[in-house]
């Protein structure tokens, strides 16, 4: 595992995903021929079929950094989390786990059952000291430039405490992978028309105030203003993020297939759709999901990237992308020092004026 | 004004909007002379000014059914509500409340101050008894057929209660506006991937099983499946509801920009993009906020509907035209005997195992 000149190994669970290791392999493909990653790789799963896998991409060639670390069990999308892998230590997300946990790896990237990875990760590798609850951040397209939205669904029940560590996991995050230096807080919320948010979003707003400093926080947003890209951040909780980010995929899906529909109507609008083709191809590539297809499960004592159950290839090679953008950052650090500073900042007497 | 058969007078809040009165005759021009709605019409706003624009429009023709009622006053759109209708009880959004309030109209429709609007409407007209918060509903597209979401913004500190009585609103408006017999209710939850909703959520879905026969419950559904039209009637609460509509939207309007951006960038597209532009038109039609742009303020006594600040004559057309559906359907006296039926079955001592 030597080969590799950057102090970053990444331990892949490459079953118990829709696709399969066949399309993890093709995307640790794309990720070393196309995307040039320098990074090592540990493939965790069925040890005969990857090194199989691995013989017909022709990457074997690369046997100095990509390695098989064979595991006998694959934990499935419809397990429960905690009881799959209690009995499963065999699996493949656990055995990757435990690779990141023994310090053989230092970042983990998997597609499999999001409930167990983040349990396993939560108990396995523990929060940073002073974060109460892990977050998942995902980074979306905008009119200007891409944001990260934070949390997608890791605590759908937060306290105005944990929006505004989501605040400070998502500034790492976004100077991380966006290489911003200074990144722009956001706080999602509703309008004044309707009667300016709701009593968690405006305590959350009062803090950030207070830790603004730590982060550079730019105040309230609104849906309306989402994809306007004014902002390298958007904090909200977890039961709203996952709603704003499931119902958008399903809207750019819905206008897809609506467009679609309109564009064969007639001969006139078919020609026209065939010389256009290549428009909507960029739109895709621009706006659609693959491009940055992997949520970090953020307020860990180490590295991992969930990635979508039904990722392709192109998803999965930017979600190896991202973790080694992560690594590399040493975010963890990073983020243990901004959350003693915050929780300094938002546990002084003058923050219980603050309504709770 | 007596020429009109049918029982349903609508008062029309003409000032107040972004596009001003004039937007406003137009829309009332295409409901009478297009969608050929048979209701009378009291226009409340600057008198002088609103006869001249029907004068232009020729609906002085239609003077037996479209009345004027002049009123000197206009709330803006950044006027905090309360103040504003205290001070102002000569503008024509609190005239035409009045209208609403004595009878004289059966039905209102606003594109003015929406939290003027809400807080007026409850001041002047109070809940329906057994309904603690209005709650604003929506149509939206979906691949099948529309469906009402519920509650946009009105209520964003919600109750399972709250919840439950959304359903039962949200029900009675699908079958007035959607003309739907026993309309479907799905409850907007997150995945079980990620932990199963939140406390609210949780706790609602058992409320709402306690009044499956009142309304028809379907189950809760995740955001992916927001736009598949396989319910009727979304419930989620004003804060989550108000995100989800405004980023959708606003992703409706980035996804467009997205497309424009792309489909002149060569010739050749260009080319494809002007044989197909009615598909685009088509698409924006189908999809596009106009067709629905009015969401009824649920739960009061009177039919108050709000629509947008921005709304365009078709989308006051189509205001003017759901308020009549919505007024032909005496949907207040529905409304109320089945939020006492909901709230017997949920306020039984079975109903207090269920956690708060």
């Amino acid at each position: 595992m030597g080969a590799s000149k950057v102090n970053c190994t990444i331990a892949v669970d490459t079953m118990g995903s829709d696709l399969g290791p066949t399309e993890f392999i093709r995307g640790l493909f794309h990720a070393v021929e196309v995307l040039k990653l320098d990074c090592n790789f540990v493939l965790v799963g069925n040890g005969r079929l990857l090194e199989r896998l691995l013989k017909v991409r022709k990457l074997d060639a690369y046997s100095d950094r990509i390695t098989v670390h064979h595991s006998s069990q694959v934990i499935g999308m419809d397990e429960k989390p905690i009881q799959a892998l209690k009995s499963k230590k065999d699996s493949s997300m656990a055995q990757a786990l435990a690779l990141l946990k023994n310090g053989k790896a230092n970042g983990l990237v998997s597609c499999g059952n999001t409930g167990a990875l983040m349990a396993g990760g939560t108990l396995r590798l523990r929060q940073i000291p002073g974060v109460d609850r892990p977050a998942l951040g995902i980074i979306v397209p905008s009119k200007k430039k891409p944001f990260v939205l934070i949390d997608v669904g890791a605590n759908p029940e937060s306290t105005a405490e944990n929006l505004v560590h989501n605040a400070v996991l998502g500034s790492n995050y976004a100077k991380a992978a966006l290489n911003l230096e200074t990144p722009r807080i956001g706080l999602l919320t509703i309008g004044t028309e309707e009667g300016k948010g709701n009593t968690l979003v405006n305590t959350t707003h009062l803090l950030l105030q207070k830790i603004d400093g730590v982060i550079n926080y730019a105040g309230p947003i609104e849906g309306f203003q989402l994809f306007d890209g004014d902002v390298d951040v958007v904090v909200c909780d977890g039961f709203v993020g996952n709603i704003v980010l499931k119902s958008s995929e399903a809207l750019f899906g819905f206008v897809g297939s609506t467009i679609r529909e309109e564009l064969v109507r007639n001969i006139k609008r078919k020609i026209g759709a065939v010389l256009a083709k290549s428009a909507f191809r960029d739109m895709k590539t621009r706006l659609g999901p693959d491009q940055h297809a992997g949520a970090p499960l953020l307020g860990l004592r180490g590295n991992i990237l969930k990635s979508h159950g039904s990722s392709n290839y192109v998803a999965i090679a930017n979600a190896l992308r991202i973790t080694r953008e992560v690594v590399m950052h040493d975010m963890i650090d990073s983020i243990g020092s901004e959350i003693n500073q915050a929780n300094a900042l938002i546990n002084n007497p003058e923050a219980e004026k603050a309504p709770e």
